[in-house]
C-alpha cells in the first residue's frame, strides 16, 4: 500500500482516485472547493464532476494542502494547466519530501511554449523534485470511475518512475503501458483537444462522419509533423497517446472540446461557449500555443491555423472548415511523408 | 463529358453515381435485381439501398449488363467482393473494348488470398483490361449522397489512370487524392472491417469509448504490420484508407459490420446476425482471409485472431474481448514499432 495525493478533485483527478482506491492504496483527494471535499469526505460523492458515481469509502478529501501532504512522496497533478504553477508554488512551501510527480493534465503553456513536465521543472527547486511521470491516454474519467476497460501510456524519462506508476494504477479494468518517448507523448495529448474543436465544428455544421474522419487523419498528421520536428518518436503518435486519445475526444460526447467546437460549428462565439461550459477548455489555450509552435519550427499546420482564426480572429467556422476541404492538394502522401523525414526515425 | 457504367446498384455504386452524374457524366447503373433496375428509372429512387435520397434523373439503370457496356471504356465495379470474379466472367463474354476498371469494394479473397486487383488481373484476359484503379477511403455512401464533404484516394500502378479517376469524381463536395499505394490502400479498405466488427462488439459489451479508442489503435498497428510485410508502404495506414476509413467503419451506426459486430457482442451468433442483417458483411469473409495472411506473412494479429475464434470457432465475444485486453504487454512501442522495421520505409 502506497500513500498517494491528487491534487485537483475534478472528474480526472477523482477517476484516478478511485483506480487507486480500488488497488489498495492511501488515496488523499485535494481540492479548493470546500463544500466539494466535504460532500467527498461525508457523502463519498462528487455530484459536480462525476454525479452517478459512488465513491470508495477509502477515498479522503482534503482542502489543506499541508495536510494532504504530511508524509507523501507521490501526487498526481490534476489540475487545469493554467492553475498548475500557482499549485506546485503552493506545494512547494509546505512539504520538504522530494516528490514523484505524476502528471494528467494535457496542454502547452502558450508564450513559454512548455510542456507540462517541463513547466513542473521549471517551478520545483531540483531537490524537492525526485522524478516526472506523465500519465495519458484515450480515458474518459467517466467511463474510468464506472470500471470499463481502460489503457494509457505512462511515460518519464526514468523507466524506474514509470514502471513504479504502472504498477501503482494497473489493475483489471485500467491497463497502463510504458513509453520513454515523453515529448511524444505529451504533444500528442495536448494537441488533439485543437482537433477534438475543430471535430466539434464539423459536427456542429452538420458535416457528417466521412468530413470528420478526414479531418482526424489530416489532424494526426499536423500533430505528427509538429512532434516529430520538437524531438518526439513518430511511432508514439500512432499509439494510444497519439491516435488513440484523438479518437476517443473526436468521436465521443464526453469530450469537452468536442462539445465546446459543436457550440462554436452550431453559431456561437467563443465568449458564450466558455459561458456555458463553466469548466476548462484546454483546447482554446492550446490552440494558441500550438500555433506559435508551428511557426517556431516551421510546420505546417493547417487546422490548426485555421481554429485559431476562428477563435481569435472572428472568422466564420464554416467558412474556416470549407477553405481548409477544399485545400489545393491531389497527392496524399505530400501531407504524410514528412512523418518520417526526420533523424530520429 | 465521359461515359462510365456503373457495375452494382447497391448504396455505394449508386452514391458513386449520383457524384458523376453531379460532375456532368453519362452514367449507367447496372444491377440484376429487375425491380430495382425500374425504380431508378421510372421513380428515381433506390429505396432498398439509399431510401431518403432522390436520384439525379440523369442516371440510367441497367438490367441488361451487355446494353450497359455499349460503347463504354470505363466501369466501376461496385459489387460484393464474393460476386466480382462472376460479374467480370460475364463482361468479358459482351464486350470487346479494353476497359479502365474502378473497384471500389474492400476485401481479400479467403484461401487465394488476393487482394481486388490482383482478383480482376486473374479475371481478365489482358486485352480487356486497360488499368485497374481502386477507389477508397473514409466514405459512408449515405453521406455522400447527401452531398456532405468527403475525402477519398484513388491508386493504381499507372498514375496517369489516377489521375482520370481524380478528374471524373471530383467535385466540391468530393475530394480525390491519389497515392501510388496500391497494396495499402486495398489493404488498409479490407482489413478495417475486421476491426469494425470486433469494435462493434465491444460496444454491444457494454464496455465504452475508452476501449474502443484502445482496439482501433491496436488495431491499426497490426494492419499495418501485415499491410508493410506485403509490400505496403507503412504511412499508407496512417492516411485516409487507414485510420480515416477506420474510424469512420468503427464509430458510425452507418457501418455495417460495425452493426453486425455489435449484435455479437449482444449475445447472438453468426448466422442469426447474417440472417438479420439481409446485406453482405465483407469483414466476416476478410476475417477468414487475414487469419490465412497473418499466418503465411508470420504478422502477429491478435485483434483477427481472436474474431476469428468468435465467428468460426465458437468463442464467447465477451471471453475473446476480455482476453484480448488483458494481454500481458508492458511496453507500447514493442507493439508499434515493427511497422517501421522493414526494409521499404
Amino acid at each position: 500500500m502506497e500513500k498517494i495525493t491528487i491534487l485537483g478533485a475534478g472528474s480526472w483527478g477523482t477517476a484516478l482516485a478511485i483506480v487507486l482506491a480500488d488497488n489498495g492504496h492511501d488515496v488523499r483527494l485535494w481540492g479548493h472547493r470546500k463544500e466539494l471535499i466535504e460532500e467527498i469526505n461525508k457523502e463519498h460523492k462528487n455530484s459536480k464532476y462525476l454525479p452517478e458515481i459512488n465513491l470508495p469509502k477509502e477515498i479522503n478529501g482534503f482542502h489543506s494542502l499541508e495536510e494532504a501532504l504530511i508524509g507523501i512522496q507521490t501526487i498526481v497533478l490534476a489540475v487545469p494547466t493554467k492553475a498548475i504553477r500557482e499549485v506546485l508554488g503552493q506545494v512547494c512551501k509546505v512539504t520538504n519530501t522530494p516528490l514523484t510527480v505524476i502528471h494528467v493534465s494535457k496542454g502547452i503553456e502558450p508564450d513559454t511554449l512548455l510542456r507540462i513536465s517541463e513547466i513542473i521543472k521549471d517551478e520545483m527547486p531540483e531537490a524537492l523534485l525526485k522524478d516526472v511521470v506523465v500519465l495519458s491516454g484515450p480515458s474518459h474519467a467517466e467511463e474510468v470511475s464506472l470500471r470499463h476497460p481502460t489503457t494509457v501510456t505512462v511515460s518519464s524519462e526514468s523507466m524506474e518512475a514509470s514502471e513504479y506508476i504502472q504498477d501503482l494504477f494497473m489493475n483489471q479494468h485500467f491497463r497502463v503501458y510504458t513509453n520513454p518517448d515523453v515529448i511524444g507523448v505529451e504533444i500528442g495529448g495536448a494537441l488533439k483537444n485543437i482537433i477534438a474543436l475543430a471535430a466539434g465544428i464539423t459536427d456542429g455544421l452538420g458535416y457528417g462522419d466521412n468530413a470528420k474522419a478526414a479531418l482526424i487523419t489530416r489532424g494526426l498528421a499536423e500533430i505528427a509533423r509538429l512532434g516529430s520536428k520538437m524531438g518526439g518518436n513518430p511511432l508514439t503518435f500512432s499509439g494510444l497517446t497519439g491516435i488513440g486519445d484523438l479518437i476517443v475526444t473526436c468521436t465521443s460526447v464526453h469530450s469537452r472540446n468536442w462539445r465546446a467546437g459543436h457550440m462554436l460549428g452550431k453559431g456561437k462565439n467563443l465568449d458564450e461557449v466558455l459561458e456555458s461550459m463553466g469548466m476548462v477548455v484546454e483546447g482554446v489555450r492550446t490552440t494558441k500555443a500550438a500555433y506559435q509552435l508551428a511557426k517556431k519550427y516551421d510546420v505546417k499546420m493547417p487546422i490548426t491555423n485555421a481554429l485559431y482564426d476562428v477563435l481569435f480572429n472572428g472568422v466564420e467556422a464554416k467558412q474556416a472548415v470549407d477553405s481548409l476541404m477544399a485545400r489545393v492538394k491531389t497527392h496524399e502522401m505530400e501531407d504524410l511523408v514528412n512523418i518520417t523525414d526526420l533523424p530520429n526515425l
